[in-house]
């Protein structure tokens, strides 16, 4: 039996396996969701055992732990490093989910779920892989270690500081990653670039607690006032940044790479139609994928402060609040920028009021080679399984940890998703092509065939 | 046996039953309060019978109703309506309140409760000094009449109707209203003004959903975004309105006027203090008095849009939403306000969204002659009990119904209010002095004695 009959006799029980690991509402940003995320840890090494791994170990850390398995018998072959998270985002807003985030339905071909595509169904992906290698041959083409870690919804904070105390665990020659999309149905793209992330929250601070607007309004500084003037103060009219500085050390992209993303040809009028947009808008003098993938952004991802509840209330509220994460291309620095922002906050604070910044989570951007072998052998596996070539493109999520990896292993990272942009990962309803699933699979049956032959 | 012994002799069960009071939620502004809110107007009734008024009524409205009660037994003298609220403010963010805001708790000479002070414990002053005099004396020097409804903190948007309904039933020649603030401790005063108030909402509606701030940031417009920028450009850096044409009608206030305000003499760095700013700001070229008292504003009192929980979410929302509030001052409109909010965030609105404006509760300023006799006796009153001089002053709150009953009954409305500005109105802890309590009583008292010999 090949392994492509093996996986298509495996359908129904992957399926339902999958189902399993989508459970869990592993959500590592919300405490109380602790012993959630610890179970899942679990649930993947068992299905590490299961598919053929070997010493699967759930590895401590001082947050959400790692789980570790790995297959070596492939004497004088490359060894490959598969990374992976079994954390989600938060769910809410829950009114807009039309099925419960945790009890996974599957429905016109997908699989809907917290999870679904971000990234359980691609971390359960690699081990079918593994399974169905290892069960119709008895080995695999390459050796194989295995990294799922349940902290990367929240900046994986604690995955660089284990890699690099367990550096000889974990080393490879290459790292293989699939927690990015593809360009569109039967569209495969190897992801050769990430945008970095830098993030903060600002604390605005007025009076010692709410006061009354109608006697105090016009008297005192209102810290919401105070909060928009100094957001409004971060962007220019012409979309571009307003953060001193915030620019300077952005790396020129090529004409040539320019050319590049302009021919993978995204019909902008049929993206703000998908999105429900009145028209797309952002940084003058540059398309959607540019602004999206090259072009470096501030985006305010929450604002809160005073009365929310039903009808009005007349109150000068004590504080209010903003999230703020920036995504960053080479060679901006994450550290620089909170300083700039901070900066920034410092010389804009209006009178009357006192402000905060608290630095949140950093990941470096990053760009890979796009020639290098291993990104070959992927573009050659996608079109293996898809039957169509695959592009080169990069990406306008920050996965930190790849930047990490590379750093810490001095080993290429190669981003081969499964996933599509329209399946809602961090929003309400997020889903999974089971297409994609299913071709997927055996996309990376090619792909671990495909290294058998590269000596690094 | 004197009010004043009556009042001596029942202080303990006028505490008590005031506590009783206190112990409704009666919240206007959220429905699932409905049953509290209707108790505690059958709690005024019954307290009112107590105090030996009569043709006690609780009068249905289609929204909460009005308790109404008379005593007329008065030939030849005038008729006193006394308007007020058992409706209190809701009572968020809970967790700054030190004690549970209708658990009413008695320290240090003042009793702690939403309603303590706006307006539970006014009200039941005016109901006890009725029945100090009519158990001591068997009579009132006036005719009285009762009004007192159970929206006003929504804005009593069903109150004006029963009035002009039912005109011949509240017909008085002045209405009395204890629901303002005294200049401070032992500084009485008659206020004879206040601001209007004209509230909406603005909701941002950018993408159908929620999108991934990384995938999508820079390519679309985050609707906090527009909302920060349209919200910032509602005011000037010198803190003045930036709507155009906000200023128009506002009449003009003669130099006398504000030579009196600054006669009060507020002291801006004790109230920076009080209040625990680092300082205090407003429009350019007035007192802290006269931007509270005199001059409108626009005041956001609530926003929100994106995420808000704990750690981060990298998310642009779908949505993004503001409730804001303006005072107003002779002789601006409310209705024409609104407009003229609406024109500018039509003009202001941001590309790549759409921006909605709800009109909310609306009321008129009002100003009254200081010199009116009413008003004379009410100062006298106040000097009796509290044995010191009453100021006049203006407010920068709404009453909304000052300006309709003025108007329906063309009657003039004296708000002889014992409240104190360090009194938490509308925010956790509110609570009121007991000794304005007790000489509140005394004052009221006073009062009806006073205008006995008054002819309208």
């Amino acid at each position: 039996m090949d392994f492509d009959s093996f996986l298509n006799a495996h359908r129904a029980d992957h399926l339902e396996r999958l189902q399993q690991f989508l459970r869990y509402p592993s959500i590592s940003a919300l405490s109380e969701h602790k012993a959630d995320v610890r179970a899942c840890a679990e649930f993947v090494a068992r299905e590490a055992a299961r598919a053929g791994l070997e010493h699967v170990q759930i590895l401590e850390t001082d947050g959400y732990p790692v789980v570790y398995a790995d297959w070596l018998h492939a004497p004088g072959k490359a060894t490959v490093l598969v990374y992976g998270h079994y954390d989600v985002q938060p769910v809410d807003p829950l009114d807009q989910w039309h099925t419960p985030p945790f009890d996974p339905l599957i429905r016109d071909g997908r699989i809907y779920a917290r999870g679904a595509s971000d990234d359980k169904g691609q971390v359960f992906m690699h081990l079918a892989s593994f399974e169905a290698l290892l069960k119709t041959s008895g080995s695999l083409p390459v050796n194989v270690k295995l990294c799922i870690e349940g902290e990367e919804e929240i900046g994986s904070p604690h995955l660089a500081g284990l890699l690099a105390q367990q550096l000889d665990r974990f080393r490879a020659d290459a790292v293989v990653i699939s927690d990015t999309t593809m360009l569109g149905p039967n569209r495969p793209a190897v992801c050769y670039g990430l945008r970095g992330l830098a993030g903060l929250q600002i604390d605005v601070r007025g009076p010692a607690h709410d006061l009354h607007s109608g006697l105090y309004g016009g008297g005192v500084q209102n810290p919401i006032h105070a909060l928009v003037e100094l957001l409004a103060s971060m962007h220019r009219p012409d979309g571009r940044v307003a953060i001193e500085g915030f620019y300077d050390d952005v790396a020129p992209v090529s004409d040539e790479e320019r050319r590049a993303l302009a021919e993978l040809g995204a019909d902008e009028a049929a993206i703000a139609a998908d999105l429900g947009v009145p028209a797309l808008y952002g940084e003058a003098g540059y398309s959607f994928t540019e602004r999206t993938w090259i072009r470096p952004t501030l985006e305010v991802n929450g604002i809160y402060g005073g009365f929310q509840g039903e009808g009005t209330k007349t109150v000068i509220p004590a504080t209010a609040h903003a999230k703020i994460t920036c995504r960053l291309v080479p060679n901006q620095d994450p550290l620089r920028i909170l300083d700039l922002v901070e900066q920034h906050v410092q010389r804009h604070t209006p009178p009357g009021v006192t402000v905060s910044v608290t630095r949140r989570e950093t990941g470096k951007p990053y760009v890979t080679p796009f020639d290098h072998p291993v990104i070959r052998a992927a573009a050659q596996a996608y079109e293996r399984a898809y039957g169509t070539a695959a592009s080169f493109t990069r990406m306008g999520g920050s996965i930190p940890i790849v930047e990490t990896l590379d750093r810490l292993l001095q080993a290429p990272v190669v981003m081969m998703g499964f996933g599509l942009n329209d399946e809602n990962f961090h929003a309400p309803n997020e889903h999974f092509s089971l297409e994609n699933f299913d071709k997927g699979m055996r996309a990376l049956c090619h792909l671990w065939k495909g290294l058998a032959d590269w000596r690094p």
